[in-house]
């Protein structure tokens, strides 16, 4: 056994992980990208998010942009939300992070709507967004964080007439229209981190964000 | 895009990963060991889980004993508990699952006794279940389910003298006294599945006990 204070564990599974990475992907992201990829990595011990991660139109520095300005960050499963490191993104950013999946409105929506609950929490994220800036009368930002669902990126995809979101976090996991889903989010150019493939969930979405925040918060 | 009904996508979902599945694999394993093997990878859409999940001494009957016998079942991470399937685990079965991590009372052991939050909570949860069986005389089984912390393990191992459970998932993910911590496991004989090696993950932490749960619930 390694005898190893808890506070070193985390900064010596980032040197040993890092010693194993391709060297060419460590030159391929930017050093910030890197950290968000070696995270993934940190939390999966899935050497395939170096190749997977992708960093789609300024994505880093939109989401720092949206972080630091009071975004609306929905999640897809009470998983990924449960994983966010609500020391920072709360306590520093004053972000409460929301997951309608289920929330009673959401049933009722879906029930009545004949819709799947993932589809359903898309449209009331984009309802509960509208409200919020009506009643605060400022442009707020909404993020979605998806990391199971590829139904709730195709609602997105969607709804881009009416809605358009700030930023994207596509990382379902899965082998169902996931690469399809994934691809749409592509086509549509907004900013968004994508995990390539069928890789990505609850965990690796979370893991996203953490990193963007431990940035934020150094 | 795949036009499949969201009831059907999970059953579709098992027929491809089965379909690039090893053929080794898929008969090395008990048909029900099957579907906890497939329910990791449908989790993470990594193929190495069909390598490295492992088992140990009548380990999915002894598991479902235990869910059968009002176990007092403890995650290491909140996130493990928020992917745990309550409809089946408390809904069926009447068990609430806990996790300590974030308790007031791990904090303020941990505090005083020098020692970090996952060792405490395991501490914490031997206690618990002592005062419990105490409360209500009769022998109640316990369970840990590690996703996240190699250190709990350890201190599950210190404490056998003791204390030993009735069950362990042991699925800490990482670079640093994982390998080493699930080796303590297998060489403790305890009933447990394992996630051998670098990988697991709260994610698959659930996904193991979700999978037992579904055969339970047939």
């Amino acid at each position: 056994m390694l005898e190893i204070k808890p506070e070193d564990i985390e900064k010596k599974s980032f040197e040993i992980l890092t010693s194993k990475m391709d060297e060419n992907r460590l030159k391929f992201y930017t050093e910030d990208e890197l950290l968000v990829v070696k995270r993934t990595i940190h939390t999966t011990a899935d050497f395939d998010y170096q190749y997977n991660v992708i960093f789609q139109n300024n994505a880093l520095q939109t989401l720092k942009d949206c972080i630091q300005s009071d975004a609306m960050i929905f999640t897809d499963t009470n998983m990924a939300l449960s994983g966010i490191n609500k020391r920072i993104l709360t306590g520093k950013f004053g972000i409460e992070p929301l997951c309608l999946i289920a929330d009673e409105k959401t049933i009722e929506f879906a029930k009545k709507n004949e819709t799947t609950r993932a589809n359903a929490a898309i449209d009331l994220a984009y309802q509960m967004h509208k409200e919020k800036e009506a009643l605060t009368g400022k442009k707020i930002p909404i993020v979605f964080a998806v990391g199971n669902a590829p139904t709730a990126l195709i609602r997105i995809n969607e709804l881009l007439d009416k809605y358009k979101p700030d930023f994207i976090i596509a990382a379902p996991v899965g082998f169902v229209n996931v690469i399809e889903a994934k691809e749409l989010v592509k086509q549509s150019n907004i900013p968004a981190i994508i995990c390539d493939g069928n890789k990505g969930g609850s965990n690796v979405c979370a893991a996203i964000i953490n990193a963007v925040l431990l940035q934020l918060a150094k």
